[in-house]
């Protein structure tokens, strides 16, 4: 009714705070939500539907059958780098997450002050406190150089284990880390590990773009912000949200074979290719840690994409075929289940942890284990 | 019906998946899982049907039943040497699961910078920061010697006090600390105080076998990848999964006197004179941190069944009567019926927390306390 007669709801509310009329306020704020909801989600639909991506059958296609014979490992071994004396809350929902879903094992590499921190949040992490941040380190250049190489050592000789790596969450922007987490991520691709950038690993490499170009395993999970620095580096011009679609596939295409995923009310993916978009489900929460869940859960499912299309060996008819775009969507989805269950339960309190909780019935929903 | 047909599984979900078939990835991926988990009870059976432990009625036989005169500490008293500056998960696993099957008293030896952690995560262990590293050792021998007979003498001063020693969950690989670690061992095998070797404690067994050979009240817990690297030191051959009960039992033999627990789908364990499997329950989840709960598990009921055995005078009708191998059958039955419960609730998002909250039902399911 209140549609019918094309009212604004701001005014509707203002007139039943100000009359006191019945029914009141909750039933107006209930309307109120979904109407924006839904509105949202009307947007959503005619802006991509045809670049929708089946998002369900892609989660249940790519995530594995349990096998008894299988060992631990073989589900996916994910690492997280970041975690520095600001940061630990970061890192830690990203490597909880890949395990949640189904991950075996799950590592943080952080600074040495990060680490016990980080370690107190959960047993289940393998926490290892090996980077430096200038402050704890020398400022002779043969210092730096030795510790420099020690700190990628250190990570290197796990790197083969790893079937993902995320790189970013909770990093922080101190200059000497961030020329030791360069020479990792050049490790990772001698090694062909897949590289999940977000948060200030995005900083990072859209400093320093060589990084990933050209590195068809690396994948982007731009916010707003992040996005926005990233099309004025590369493209040289603003956001546009008229050509949303065109101007991501412009950006992956120039920076050569990467693939990003833009968060948003609707989150977009290309390779360079093409297009897609996860606008299903989804909270109007925006607490802080949902994009650290996001890469987590997005470098599990590549793992497990990655491994089904190298076992199966070209017959298995699957769209896109691109791990990295199966596994961007299927982390979305997965996401944006998990945080509309999440505030159903709790509404405004809905926390990150609260997310992290709902991961596991969210993708049983979907996806049942047996 | 798949197996009257005789079809591949994977080519059946392939099949469903190319051609869209109704019902689809769901019911199939149903079927698939309990055709696996049902084939491989079958193989279990056949291979085990004869060696299947009476695993049940072993667990109700070994653990002691309420007695209000009793006081703190004669449930069991066990320790964990383990946790270093990369792994504290492992050591408060094995530590917790011994307190939460009934233990008394649960301790952990493990680094200085591992305790706080190890501590943060309950308040019911009792930490003891005494292990050191290489790193934080000075490079003197006359240094490193000192250091050295005062870590053994800090473990060994309680030495006398524990029903049972679980060596290796994070201790990791530091020379200096392993050094240790070996002479921790010793003391341990003077005072006739049970040990079960897991973890990197096996890469220290592996690597210098004496510390175990010849000491019937040792047990060692391998995984997959750990028994493979004892097979080829001992045995100087490869796996042989067409003879694993005989192998198994000559492994045993040679290494001399000691029990084996080779963890696996289905769980083999042999002390050289005869092989038991325990293949009921289990999960398909490898999260890691399972094989901790074990070692925990198994200290305790070595510990009941050591106990029971020497205050009944030889009386007691129990087979088989040898107490390692008894602690062996419980603490896998128990481990895997409790893996199974938590599997049931968690489903892909089980960890190891999730398992360890269900020992305690699953062990009142067998062997109710009053």
């Amino acid at each position: 009714m209140i549609v019918k007669h094309g009212m604004n709801y701001l005014t509707v509310l203002n007139s039943a705070r100000n009359h006191k009329l019945a029914p009141p306020l909750a039933v107006l704020r209930r309307q109120q939500f979904l109407i924006r909801v839904l509105g949202v989600r009307g947007d959503n639909r005619m802006q991509g539907s045809k670049f929708e991506a089946d998002s369900d059958n892609i989660l249940r296609a790519i995530t594995p059958v349990f096998d008894p014979n299988r060992h631990k490992g073989q589900a996916g071994k994910i690492a997280v780098i970041g975690g520095c004396r600001e940061y630990t809350g970061a890192p830690y929902f990203a490597a909880i997450s890949a395990l949640k879903i189904g991950a075996d094992l799950s590592h943080v590499f952080c600074t040495k002050d990060a680490a016990p921190v980080i370690k107190s949040y959960s047993p289940e992490l393998i926490v290892h406190p090996v980077l430096e941040e200038s402050y704890s380190v020398g400022d002779r250049d043969r210092d730096k150089d030795h510790i420099s190489r020690r700190v990628v050592a250190e990570v290197d000789k796990w790197m083969e284990r790893f079937d993902c790596l995320v790189v970013g969450p909770g990093l922080g922007r101190d200059p000497f880390l961030l020329d030791c987490v360069s020479e990792i991520i050049k490790q990772a691709r001698q090694s062909n590990v897949p590289i999940i950038i977000d948060g200030d690993g995005l900083f990072l490499v859209t400093n320093n773009l060589g990084l990933v170009s050209g590195y068809p395993l690396a994948i982007l999970t731009p916010n707003v912000n992040e996005y926005k620095r990233l099309v004025q580096k590369v493209l040289n011009c603003e956001v546009n949200d008229q050509d949303a679609h065109g101007q991501l596939l412009s950006l992956a295409k120039q920076i050569g074979e990467v693939t990003i995923l833009r968060k948003g009310k609707c989150d977009l993916i290309s390779d360079g290719e093409i297009v897609k978009s996860v606008s299903n489900h989804g909270s109007p929460r925006r607490c802080g840690g949902q994009g650290d869940i996001l890469s987590g859960s997005v470098a599990v499912f590549l793992s497990w994409a990655r491994q089904l299309i190298l076992a199966d060996e070209g017959n298995l008819i699957i769209s896109p075929t691109n791990p990295t775009m199966l596994g961007c969507i299927a982390g979305s989805a997965l996401l944006r289940k998990a945080a509309s269950l999440a505030f159903e339960d709790r509404k405004r309190s809905t926390l990150t942890t609260d997310i992290i909780e709902c991961l596991g019935r969210s993708l049983e929903d979907i996806c049942p284990a047996c």
